[in-house]
């Protein structure tokens, strides 16, 4: 019986849970003059749950049925979800031992700050006011990363925290893979002429209607969950029977809204379907960033700007928005899909989008290993995107200070994002050999039975198995860039 | 030095801002789905600030300072502040030992989920369906009343809890002063006969503007808090740096909206003129309900339904409707100021209020006294509307049902509005006198004069002095009805 490790876990989660009501009211609602004071309570929740794992009541408990020396679970232990529960509170016990409360309230105390900090520094494009505490960031994370350890060097422990057994290796070969493969459709591709789209003004409240029927089309329970607004779309889950999103709306790009909505509604989809039954269990969540990032780009990319999606919803659109009733299919999603390298992430198509992802990779390992110093960033962002992306931006707003992440401390984040792409590509693939009749449930518009499957093959197995684990059970084979290769070439 | 019991407090006072937080957001974005695990979430804070108050160290560092048999501080203690302090965490810890974690936990999950029966009994007219978590409420509530003591009667020790001090039979004194004032205005203007209002209909967006407007006029601050809607309007405060109200709109009846905001603006001021070097601390705080409810009742009523308010804000309010343009002040201010007995306590004007609130304090002082039984309180409740108001309200929806107070675990709450009304007229007399050019400033439609009064004469004191000292240093005496008596009679 695990049940009292698992009682006390339990709260844990309601911690986390608790916390992440906060930053999602922080992100939507909470007026400016708060920061500082929502920054305490951020602090204060952190420092509680680290006591709570680091107390000597969780070593009693988990050392109840492992080895805590080397981590081997109790033989007596059978069942295969309790299991995996004692690897996952031991990795998180062990990590959380290995750094001090002092660096819990730090970290959390100085990742609300920076986060307004960089949000003023985007603002009047001056990345010297962010500098001083991205490094602080950096210190904190390094820190970390030599208390953690790593195989071969510290940025492979940012990289194990968010997609865990990723190395610094391994992403550098995906990369090595990928680049000719992206290169070949860019140069393919280059000089295409791309339908224009209609500017609007897309009225947002007609948007908003959009938004909500695409969640519903999805199968997202709007009782369990809820849209909301933010400078930066988001997801967020308190519980399974509580999942947030927020969407943003440009009231001249229809597809802002659009793509925001569908990729934030695919990771509300996979919190939605974690069984509640486990809330509180270290089974009880997703299994990793790539596998999230898999879910939201699934939606996002591969079905939400293919044919078949837009021949059943480019009418339900053109009801909204007389101005797309004249376009055809194969113009809109044309249209839709230009191959450009541009400087900025979010809005990059899908085969630039990883090279937006490896500069970044490439930036975060040096950064880590000691190469590249903070104040040399913006002149070492703009190199690489030269060199990878054959553009340079002209303003650091539109270069390094684009994205928030690392004013959350999400060093070693970015890399899921394209291990994301391959998850998709190969889980497409899958989906439409198991499930029965999918060409018809895609020219029908009828995308229930794919979220049903994702929901069985992934969503309800919570974290019961690792991320290799899951490609294998549902794909019968490890991650590889081939789906993805595939997907993209058919594309473009 | 009382610094190690001040930082443990700080604990607790940052447990009860999150708390604030996920009501807050209960009431106005949860979705549905999510009721029971806020539940969970909110029994779970509710139970570490019980394990607060009641650990060893709290109890540890108090009794550096106070004898805890006696409640005596130590002489040494010669700051009126830290005296303060020391009493008001004192009762706190005597409060909270009394009563067992247990019961914590079943009182937070018990209101939690009443609130939500309370709402399904009130939408279907269904007493029968509330009855029985109301029933556990009240067994709950009379078990801290016993363990936490009281003077005479167990009602006594929930005044106590919302008005510090306050007995049964003060109150019920105050009523028999109050009753013969307010009948005889009833029947003074019995069949006047009233202006009609416009019915609109008012577009929402206007109307948000307006209390947007109204707020800012007033001193809100925007930057430190902020304006949703909700089914019933309130105020809450995680800081004096996120204070949050809400209001509801009508579309036919532009007072609702607008007594809404005022009310709860009055409320938000106080909140955000508490120094903030004194969040964390006992004294930093509000004093107690009465005098919170002072502070919102001076806006909406005293000064939110006067003559001078009018004679400002009627050509405003004309430039978003002009279907006000062409009535005058007289009429206006004559219009919004019916006295009429009715069956609702939130619409009810500002004589009839006060009969609203004997009807509840009478049946919760008889349900407390074992003298009512909960199936027997809808017809309790239309027996004593008829004796006091004259009225019987037609379903239990208009009756028993419509207050939410019960299902949050609110006994004893009710009379602090008819407090705050008498707090409220003698403020307004000591304001009026100590103001320079008191007259002129209400003429011109300036009520920063007012709002600045009142943060230095109450807002600033914290919790630093009782309610009774308030009185006395900002009227020169303790509560009467008199003020109310020439307040009421001058103006009806």
């Amino acid at each position: 019986m695990i049940q009292p490790l698992l009682k006390l876990y339990k709260k844990n989660s309601i911690l986390s849970s608790i916390s992440a009501v906060l930053n999602w009211d922080q992100e939507t609602y909470m007026p400016r003059g708060a920061a500082d004071f929502r920054a305490t309570q951020g602090a204060f929740l952190a420092e509680m749950a680290h006591e709570l794992v680091t107390s000597d009541r969780f070593r009693g408990c988990l050392s109840e049925h492992v080895d805590l020396a080397t981590g081997a679970i109790d033989p007596g232990i059978t069942s295969p979800v309790d299991t995996a529960n004692l690897k996952l509170a031991y990795r998180e016990w062990v990590h959380a031992n290995r750094v001090s409360k002092d660096w819990v309230v730090a970290m959390a105390e100085t990742t609300s700050k920076a986060q307004l900090i960089w949000a003023d520094a985007r603002a009047t494009n001056h990345f010297a006011s962010f500098a001083p505490i991205l490094e602080s960031l950096i210190q904190l994370t390094a820190q970390r990363a030599d208390a953690v350890g790593y195989v071969h060097e510290p940025y492979d422990a940012l990289l194990d925290d968010h997609e865990p057994g990723m190395t610094t290796q391994y992403v550098s070969q995906l990369f090595a893979h990928l680049r000719p493969i992206l290169r070949a459709i860019i140069d393919r591709t280059a000089g295409r002429s791309v339908p224009l789209l209609p500017t609007g003004p897309f009225s947002i409240d007609r948007q908003e209607r959009i938004s909500h029927d695409l969640l519903r089309r999805i199968g997202f329970d709007v009782s369990r969950g809820r849209l909301d607004r933010s400078t930066h779309p988001f997801s967020t889950s308190f519980h399974p029977t509580d999942c947030r999103i927020t969407t943003r709306f440009s009231d001249t790009d229809i597809m802002e809204n659009i793509s925001s909505t569908l990729h934030e509604g695919g990771h509300a989809l996979y919190e939605q379907g974690i069984p509640e039954a486990w809330f509180g269990q270290p089974v009880g969540t997703s299994i990793s960033l790539g596998v999230h990032e898999s879910q939201s780009r699934l939606w996002e990319n591969i079905i939400g700007k293919s044919i078949p999606f837009w021949q059943t919803y480019l009418p339900i659109l053109s009801t909204e928005f007389s101005e797309f009733a004249d376009m055809s299919t194969h113009s809109f999603v044309a249209a839709i899909n230009p191959v450009m390298p541009t400087c900025i992430r979010v809005s990059a198509d899908e085969v630039t989008y990883n090279l937006h992802i490896s500069v970044r990779f490439q930036i975060e390992q040096a950064l880590f290993s000691r190469q590249l110093a903070v104040r040399d960033l913006p002149s070492a962002w703009n190199e690489l995107m030269r060199s990878e992306l054959g553009v340079v931006p002209a303003t650091d707003r539109e270069g390094v200070l684009q994205d928030v992440h690392w004013a959350c401390g999400g060093f070693g984040y970015f890399p899921t994002y394209t291990i994301g792409n391959l998850m998709a590509a190969q889980f497409i693939e899958a989906a439409a050999h198991q499930i029965p009749r999918w060409s018809d449930h895609m020219a029908a518009g009828d995308w229930i039975p794919l979220t049903q499957w994702l929901n069985t093959a992934i969503h309800q197995k919570g974290r019961s198995v690792t991320s290799d684990e899951l490609m294998r059970q549902v794909t019968g084979r490890s991650l590889d860039v081939s789906a993805f290769e595939r997907y993209l070439n058919q594309k473009f």
